[in-house]
């Protein structure tokens, strides 16, 4: 059925798609490669005639374990599917496969003057068809939405085998059902993306970053509610807090970064502007106005694209400073509505001071979105610790109507805490859905769903399937 | 279970609920007003163990039939549940019931100056619940999208009864699976929309509005694609044919419309920018360029609001000016990629030409959304000849890659053509999908899905409820 060179099945082959960028393992009982979308039906429908599990993989970036083979079965790597089969600069859309790099479908339509705006941090490496599974976000959601947004149709593989295509290349289409949509976000349970038509816009003429540095969080906090006011939607409001800067501060730094942070500096917004030349310059007075309002304590604007890389080095660096800091952080991804940021900020504060917890943030401040790493004061969180902490943030979150999860996903991760935000009928609806394209539950089996609510695959299947499962 | 001036029963009164803005026509049992989402969930409850038909119905101005009650039962009317609960200016958003115009929401957002981009032109009169179950267009599609763009949480009342309240406020949501963007579009037939939370955007500092005429309809074709590659998105570009042109000049119109419109123009543009003043201003000045090279014959700015009125005035008076030339004309609506307009104009001319019909196109040029009028050169088609015409309007429409519905849905009017654009698996999908969420098939029955597909209720319900049924 598929070549020699498509599939892998020697152990320590096998070990390296055990996982993805989260912290859950499981070793599969195959590794295969598709390279075409005929290969895909062909594994979906051997394995529903022998109910084995499979777990479509992208890259393998994800951060919630959506790749990871949780029940065993076959990891199906989709990576080799990577042409970008056409930019329609006349309809300003792009046709792709789905192992096509994000980025690199960014270069390409950039090229021609058009622009792909959902950027998720892993754009270098992660895949278009695992940017639409999980419904990525990134840096420019406030002004230009995530990637579902961008979705106007996909060819998927449901789980029997059988190939659809939905949607087409026109934005107004109302043809049916909103099934384009169903499978964006649906972490790969319910169909396996193989290509999809993506809308592009035009590239903006211009771009200007400036780095803010403040004296404290709250301050920081304050700048996104009043900047929205004003009419001034930033591409990107990028917020980094004092222990992020400080880790980052000791990994050393040149100007005209190093004069920004001071030890003093207790937060800092890396903001950036898009459009027409003029307009920005104009915003970008406005920012300048509000920051000072706010009690900024320097501002600084890059000159030229090098400045730029070096002002975004701050918040690339932050992963790396942070593993210096403490080995393993317990790390979250929540949303609130924005003008609810410096409120979180303050109850992630009190709720540090009384655990005794660091608790960092950074993130994308524009569209509430915040990403959090715990410890403990002088180490990593015990597991048990890890779950308490979760579900107090969690709660925090909740009460200032905010989600758990904003853009990494649910997967193996977050799946036991999903009734914080959803009721039991949704539930039920989004279980029968589920059940109803995937009645074996043989797609990947064992992510979204809370453990006792979806029992994945056949509980009795011979042959040694299930088995290594999470390890 | 309702107050006595929530229920109608007199014949007199349910002939008034006998048909929206379409041409299908069926009486119900009785007319319904909710007040609550309470009364909604009661009303379900009580039909659902009845198996009576209940078709929800916004303000009516539908142009498919979607909430004509074609299998009888009950009338659900929405329109009463008309207040906006929230406006948050803070994290740009609104929280309305279904039943609110969407004008009205429009003027109450512009005050405290933000935008609900989403234009149907129906917006006057129709509400926020039926556009979204209609996911509707409009004018500003193509830099702004249409209404799924802008639903960020949804309540719907599913067919059963139970209440389900879907998304946040968070433009970052991940959690679980795309279940708000499932009713969007679904044109009354999954669940009952009750509440909404819409997102908003600041309001462009200013519009800029610009009529172009040109002297046939490929000219003012070819500006489409030409404008776009340059990088300007208009808000809006709407086209109107020769024929509408001269039908609009016989109803008389004055300066500075009347001298932009002679008998030998053959087509009109108008279009509007909208944003930063001095970025309007460099796009208007490409604009004219571009229409300059396409062959304008006169371009006219609106120098103040009066006058933009006065241009708008003409794509306004369409409808009637052509009720005056025929009766009845076949009108439908559809879309193809934006780059195709000229192709697609061409063939309907040629498709005009050989069967001796008039073909009357005017529509959203920059998102490829194309409204025709049909008759014959003399009068009305008859019903067999309407059904030929439509079927080769739509296959044109399919070789191009475009869709038989834009943005006035399927409803009863084109549920036979579905598969012109969904293949067999991707119908029975959504046949699948219609009977997981409405098992007895009493929400809505009748509608989108092909009759011999889809045998809605209870056939063997006993006690009138089926009857009268379509008349």
């Amino acid at each position: 059925m598929l070549g020699p060179d498509q599939c892998l099945f020697a152990l320590e082959d096998r070990w390296t798609y055990a996982f993805d960028a989260g912290g859950d393992r499981a070793v599969p009982l195959a590794v295969v490669f598709a390279h075409t979308p005929d290969d895909v039906c062909n594994v979906m429908q051997y394995a529903a005639a022998r109910r084995i599990p499979v777990v479509p993989r992208g890259a393998g970036s994800g951060l919630t374990g959506g790749a990871v083979p949780a029940m065993g079965g076959i990891v199906l790597v989709l990576e080799r599917m990577n042409r970008i089969l056409e930019i329609d600069t006349d309809n300003l859309c792009a046709t792709v496969e789905t192992g096509v790099i994000t980025g690199t479908l960014q270069k390409a339509v950039e090229k021609k003057g058009l622009f792909y705006p959902p950027d998720p941090a892993s754009a270098g490496f992660s895949t278009i068809g695992g940017n639409i599974a999980e419904n990525a976000g990134g840096m420019r959601a406030a002004k230009y939405g995530v990637t579902k947004q961008y979705v106007l149709g996909l060819e998927v593989v449901l789980p029997d085998g059988r190939r659809v295509t939905l949607g087409s290349k026109c934005i107004k289409d109302v043809v049916g059902y909103s099934m384009t949509e169903l499978f964006v976000g649906s972490e790969g349970t319910l169909g396996v993306i193989t290509q999809a038509i993506v809308r592009l816009v035009p590239l903006p003429e211009t771009i200007k970053t400036l780095a803010v540095s403040f004296p404290d969080i709250q301050a920081a906090g304050q700048v996104v509610p009043m900047l929205l006011k004003t009419g001034v939607t930033p591409c990107t409001l990028e917020f980094i807090d004092r222990f992020c800067l400080q880790a980052v501060r000791k990994t050393g730094l040149s100007d005209p970064v190093a004069s920004l942070i001071s030890p003093d500096t207790g937060a800092m917004l890396l903001i950036e502007l898009d459009g027409d030349e003029d307009a920005v310059a104009k915003e970008a007075a406005t920012v300048r106005q509000i920051c000072g309002q706010c009690g900024a304590t320097g501002i600084h604007s890059a000159r030229n694209p090098a400045e730029r890389e070096q002002l975004w080095e701050v918040r690339r660096s932050i992963h790396g400073a942070l593993a210096g800091l403490c080995p393993h952080w317990l790390e979250e991804d929540i949303a609130v509505p924005p003008a609810s940021i410096p409120d979180m900020l303050e109850k992630l504060a009190a709720l540090a001071l009384e655990q005794n917890l660091r608790i960092l943030s950074f993130g994308h401040f524009a569209d509430g979105n915040i990403h959090l790493s715990v410890s403990e004061a002088a180490g990593p969180l015990s597991p048990q610790r890890a779950g308490e902490v979760t579900h107090q943030i969690f709660s925090l979150t909740k009460v200032l109507g905010g989600r758990i999860a904003a853009e990494h996903g649910i997967g193996l991760a977050k799946k036991e805490y999903l009734s914080v935000n959803l009721d039991d009928d949704t539930l039920d609806l989004a279980l029968q859905l589920k059940k109803m394209l995937d009645p074996s539950g043989i797609l990947n089996p064992g992510k979204i769903f809370p453990t006792h609510d979806h029992q994945p695959g056949n509980p009795d299947a011979a042959n040694g399937v299930y088995p290594p499962g999470i390890i």
